[in-house]
Order: structure tokens, then sequence, then C-alpha cells
């Protein structure tokens, strides 16, 4: 089949991509486009076209989806942070360009299987104890704004036939390779990362903050796997809540010692930062996740894995 | 204040303008603009101006808000039946026409009190036995899709500071007068109605079935008193389902038959529709009023009420 991934020069899509062309893959590919605003890394793989396309200009859409087109995993998006400080920029890349792509299908490819990622964001205000997919969504931020519109979208699109949408709100995905990016919970990730690179991290929360948590590995397992999943199964809301689970940035830095060691976990340092305080805590910890697996989903064993799986799969290994 | 009202040739529209310029307005009115597709009736009253105007004209936002502008009524929207048959206008109309005035607001007059009507069609699938303000909007139709993604966009525009929102889910207004609209509860207005008109009504649906109902006087009420209400009182989520009562078609019969008498009532045929029966059976049937009655809005006293106010204000006076 052919396979699109927007977002594939990021870390969530481009280990998308690697499963994807991995014997491990869940789905059998025959074509794989790898498309983000910056061309993602070329590969040896003769399956691989790589594309650097601009997904709010007018074309997009029906450059990436054509009539063999399969799958389309839709990662790209403007993150929290940043669609807190340019408002437009975030309603035109996570709404408009994702209606633009629906749009395309809807003429082009009817039965696109459209895998969405959204997010804990379009969750805010006073949330019940535990949260299901059934909650609503009422965000306290652009980001979860601009993707809750884009999940009703895809969801009235589906129901008319013009799609075949998958909607999933991602836990915070932790540990994130690489440089920190504009998502308010960038430090979840740095916190870790940071002091086994042998770096200083600042924390911006306080220690006994809750995160509801994803390592990447099964996050991504879920992205692909989304796809394998019948339509009714779905019943009549395609959305659903990854699953996660919750820790402490305490637990976190905890397991940080117990994996590298007290003088690793030390280069922890905690500066408060308000609006990173203020978003963060909007989030929901406790999710119920019976739905999600109930729908063959995975889910993490604890942050210790996490940690180790860091080092296994992404620690830059010189730095070891 | 100067207040615009769009929808204001509809039923609600209308009425609203009415209530407005009467003497028991809850706002002070200098000046009023009635706006809709068609030119709503003139006025003897030096207050008014009306305006034809098509919503989905680019320059239709500016036309309607300047500077001057305090209060907006945006009552316009393609309805349920109408538009789960033509889904790109409903996304047009209840979408896209909402966020061009969004925008107006944002530049020309951000302290605008924006008062939406929204509606019950925001909900579907498996409900919980009592919905609440807090309950998820998955809708099963693009009425409800469209609305649903406004509210979203209206709250994250007023979270911002762009506009000063306000949501209001409508329950299903009953008794309209006049001819039935598209909306697919238009027949819960046609039952009560049509007969007291002398005339037969088709029932599309179980005598049964249960319906969320408010009569025209009450929630006319409720979307000007909206616009009184403190920011700061809707907490961080602009929206409400404003207050309404429970009742079967059975029930609603038997209410004409003892306002009205045997022979009346006698005029309902009950014709199924699937279509209609699917999306009605959709809606919510018992929604939790406190939060909207802790804010101040009105709520019906039983449906005999509601038959005896239609006859009183909106009956005409030749046919009875």
């Amino acid at each position: 089949m052919k396979i699109v991934v927007t977002g594939a020069a990021g870390f969530l899509g481009s280990k998308v991509a690697d499963l994807l062309l991995s014997d491990k893959s869940p789905l059998l590919v025959k074509e794989l486009v790898l498309a983000d605003t910056i061309k993602p890394a070329i590969r040896s793989d003769p399956r691989v076209t790589v594309l650097a396309i601009d997904l709010t200009s007018p074309d997009a859409a029906t450059i990436l989806i054509d009539n063999n087109c399969d799958v389309f995993f839709h990662l790209a998006a403007i993150v929290s942070g940043h669609a807190e400080v340019d408002f437009d920029l975030g309603f035109r890349v996570n709404f408009d360009a994702t209606r633009a792509l629906l749009e395309a299908a809807r003429r082009i490819k009817p039965t696109l299987k459209f895998v969405f990622s959204s997010t804990l964001g379009v969750y805010g205000g006073k949330l019940p104890n535990v949260v299901n997919d059934f909650t609503a969504a009422t965000p306290e931020n652009t980001y979860g704004a601009t993707k809750a519109m884009s999940e009703l979208m895809i969801n009235d699109y589906s129901r008319k036939g013009f799609v075949d949408g998958r909607i999933l709100r991602l836990p915070t995905v932790v540990v994130r390779a690489g440089a920190p990016n504009k998502a308010v919970t960038s430090f979840a990730s740095g916190i870790i990362r940071e002091p086994l690179n042998g770096l200083e991290a600042l924390c911006p929360v306080d220690k006994n903050l809750k995160l509801w948590l994803t390592s990447p590995q099964v996050v991504v397992w879920n992205i692909i796997y989304a796809a394998t999943i019948p339509a009714a199964s779905f019943g009549s809301w395609r959305g659903v809540n990854l699953p996660g689970f919750v820790t402490t940035v305490d637990q976190m830095i905890q397991a940080l010692k117990e994996v590298a060691g007290e003088k690793v976990a030390a280069l922890v340092r905690f500066v408060e930062d308000e609006t990173v305080n203020r978003i963060v805590s909007t989030l929901p910890t406790n999710i119920d996740n019976s739905r999600a697996l109930s729908l063959g989903f995975s889910v993490d064993v604890n942050f210790v894995e996490v940690v180790k799986n860091y080092i296994k799969y992404d620690l830059p290994k010189k730095e070891i």
C-alpha cells in the first residue's frame, strides 16, 4: 500500500517512518511519502520519497493525496507553546491545512484511512477525577482548540463517507530525542534527556506535578496500529485517547536516578515558568484507557523502562 | 447600545428583535440592525435598520461589525435537515461565516459581546443518563458538528480577548409559528401548530419519543439575557445548555387535547420518517439545568402553558 506521513522530519514522524519500513511494521508498505516543511532525511529504501512542502500552500493537499494513497498519517502541527504565541499560524496549520487534506480525500480517495494526531490539550477547566473518551473537550489553549475542531470535522467527514478517519489523542511523549520543541510539555523530555547527555535541565514545574505519559516506542506503534482497526470498531466517534500512565516529575527523576545514578539526576534544576505551569496543569492526569485497550492499542510498563528505552534507542552513542 | 441580530427574518430572530424593542428589554437599545438573507420586515421604530446580506460574502462581517457595535446576536444558521443534505453550505454558513464575524470583531471591536445560538445537535452517540455542560460533543449530524466547531472557536477567541463570546445550546423550540423549517425537529412545532390552525399534521416519530424543549418566549428572553451576564461568570468555558424540560410526543398531544379539545388533537397523524427518527433519537432528553439556572437563565413551567402561550402570542387571529 501507499502511505503518506506529514511531520515526517519530526521526532515522532521519523519514528513512524522507521517502523513502517522495518519488518515489524503492521502495514505492508509499497510506497512511502515522507513530507514536512523541511525535507525529511533521505533514506536508502527505494520505497521512500521525501518531500519538502508547506501544508498551508493551496496545492499541498492534492500533491500529497492521489488515487493510490491508502493511509495518511497526519502528524504535522504547530505545537502548544507555538500556537499560543502565533494564533493565526496555529489555525492555518492545525485546522485549515487539515481541512484541505480532508477535502482532497473526499474528492480523490474517500476510502483513505486518515490517522490524525490529536492531544490531551483538548481538555481543560475543571475535569472529572477520571477523564474518558466522552469527557467534553473544553481546551484552554489554541493548540487544543484547533485540534478539537479538527477532530469534530474529521469525525463528520468520516460519518459522511468522505474519508475514513481515526483520531488519536496522544499522551505527553517522553523521552523525545533531539532538541527541545515549542510544546509546553517539552521539559518532560528535557529533564531526562539533557542529564543523560551530560547537560543541565531546567524544570519549569513543581516536582509534585503529575503527567500523563507514553513512550515514543509505544505511541509510534499505536499510531500505525490505528490504521489497521476496522472503522466500525470505533462506533460513531472516531476519537480515542491513546493509553498512557501517570507519573510525577519527582518519580521521573527518581527513575532517572535509579537507571543513571545520582550525579546524572542532580543535573535537573527547578526554575518555575508561569505560562508552562498554567497550561500543563490543565492537562488531565487520570484517563480511563479501557476503550483504547479494547480497540487493541498498547500501553507502557513503567517509567524506568521508558528511561531504559531512551538509552537503548535514542541516546546518541558517543555520549554513553 | 448598538445591537446586531443575524437570522433576524427568522422566527427566533424576529422575536429577539421584538423583545429588544419593547420596554421589557433587558438591554437599552439605541440602534438595532436586523440582518438576514432576505430583508427582515421593516419596523416603524426609528432605531431599526433592516439589511439583506449573504453572510458567506467576503465583506459581510465588516458591513455588520463596526466600532460602535456592542452586542451581536448571531442566530443565522443552516439548520439540521438542510445541512445534512448540503454539507458544504452547512460548513460555509455555520462555521466559515461565524469565523469571519469573529475575525471582524477581533480587528474592529474585541469587546463585542457575541451571543451564539448552538444546539442539542452537538450531542450524539451513547449519552450518559444525565447530560451536562461538560458532556462531550460527539455530533452525528453536520449541523451539530459545525456548531460544535464554532463553539470551540468562539471559546478560544474569547480566551484570547479577541471577542466576548457567549455560547447557548438551545433546546428544541416549540411552538414555532409560521411555516415548517428544514430542522429535523420541525415536526415538534408542527404537531401543535397545524392542528390549532385547523390543518392535519404529520408526526414522523413514535409517540413515546422524548424531546427536550423550550418555549419561544423563554428562549428569546434567555438569548438576550446572555448578553447581560459578566464574562467571568462563565469560567473558562463560554458554553451553556439553556434550560429546557422533557416531554414525550404523546404528552404534547395530550396537552393539545387539554387546551384545544379532542377534535383538534385528532388532526395529528403518525407517518414514520427514518432520517428524522435517526437524528432526533440521538438528541439528549435529560440535561442538568443547574449551571444555566445558577447563571440566571429562565425555564418553562410545563407544556400546557407552552400551548397556551402559542395561542396567546402567535396563533393568527383569524384562525381562532
